[in-house]
């Protein structure tokens, strides 16, 4: 009988934006496989037969590589045991999660998916911004700003629209392309831009700008990974150049 | 002494996709607000000095008005009271918070805000949808496909571009628009779309379709509220004609 392969969403870095079930799945897991954005406090949640295995990929550290991770979960699943895969955030944000899930599916291991709290929604809590509103913000648009392949590259007129909300994953080191990109493709200046580290955390912090100041604010602040940038571009602010016009009209 | 106003997430529908700080600061509340999504067992982790109150907004059945939620607020804030208002998903994702926290900022009270799982995260669990992939999804949008203001109609076109996951709420009842206005915006009939019914809950149920079949599934399968449509336009679908015309050229 083969397996069970759980993707779990740990949420954000913060062991306490664990949901209840991913709480139940890690206590019940045979083996728990873990890597290095999942705070310690989640572990604590193993019932007494699991075991827990780091799995972090280091960024050239000689870390834990993907397909030595494929290959723990397919022994594992083979083996009958049920395996708690975590990640951080939500699993289907970012999580790469489709390689691990074939692995499943190959083995005709059974597969259960827990969502979790994405690292934007945090963000969005802690600097206090509403990431849809009501004749203001239509969209709310997750997104890296960065596209695998350079013959798929992104649509930036598409994505800076009024009336969207815009968080940027690992933006960090590319702060002046979003900055400049945004600007050109219309965005104003003048757009609420925040940058938001730890979201989440009790040591988060928000270093509040403007979509013309992305890049100056990193530097100034020293904004570092984990970070997200959320930039904010309501309908008003699309109508304000039209509405000085007429206001300018009306006054001459 | 001005008391403190939560905005607690409270994830789609179940209670254990509630996190542990959420349960944590509903126990040590001293008001609770909550409406009709929040499932009962959420309930179950109030403390015993914490008071529950239904404030369900009815929908023309004379349920409460939001002016009286407001005022609710007002009161056991200027108490000292702490609140904590229950918001299903997550607190910044349609859930016109601005209105409850100017009331908490106008009496100078503290502000906390709790993220939850969203919705779509729980449906693209349930329906197993990364809404994000490597080279084929570059942005996740989440969207109402509906605007407040007929002057700011919603730009389909900047919307339904290849590379997109788009998670459209509170779609059931316009169907057919959405369907129909994503067709004429150039998404290829053959695109995948996904009805998630009660995402995240023990009862969900997910109706696989493709764009061209939208209000067709809704109609034939009986699709109701609460229920998620994920819309997936990968990149490769993009330039599947342009293979096609490609390999007819070969061909002959």
């Amino acid at each position: 009988m083969p397996g069970k392969l759980i993707l779990i969403g740990c949420g954000p870095g913060s062991g306490d934006l664990l949901t209840l079930r991913a709480a139940k799945r890690i206590f019940d897991a045979d083996l728990v496989l873990y890597d290095r954005l999942i705070s310690e406090d989640v572990l604590e949640h193993a019932g007494p037969n699991t075991l827990c295995v780091y799995v972090g990929k280091g960024s050239g550290d000689g870390g834990v590589q993907q397909a030595d991770i494929n290959l723990r979960i397919y022994d594992a699943l083979c083996a009958g045991l049920v395996v708690a895969r975590l990640k951080s955030g939500d699993p289907m944000i970012f999580g790469r999660a489709a390689e691990e899930l074939a692995i499943a599916e190959a083995v005709g291991a059974c597969i259960e998916i827990v969502p979790g709290v994405t690292a934007a929604l945090a963000a969005a809590a802690d600097a206090r911004i509403a990431v849809t509103e009501r004749r203001e913000i239509q969209h709310f648009i997750v997104t890296t700003g960065r596209s695998a392949d350079d013959n798929n590259a992104l649509d930036w007129e598409s994505l800076a629209k009024p009336g969207t909300c815009i968080a940027f994953y690992m933006g960090v080191a590319q702060a002046w392309r979003i900055q400049s990109k945004l600007m050109a493709a219309g965005v104003p200046g003048d757009a609420s831009a925040d940058w938001i580290e730890r979201a989440g955390q009790s040591s988060s912090r928000t270093v509040s700008t403007t979509v013309d100041q992305i890049a100056r604010a990193v530097a100034e602040q020293q904004v570092s990974n984990p970070a997200i940038l959320m930039v904010r571009y309501p309908l008003s602010l699309a109508e304000a150049p039209a509405r000085a016009v007429r206001a300018s009209l009306f006054a001459s």
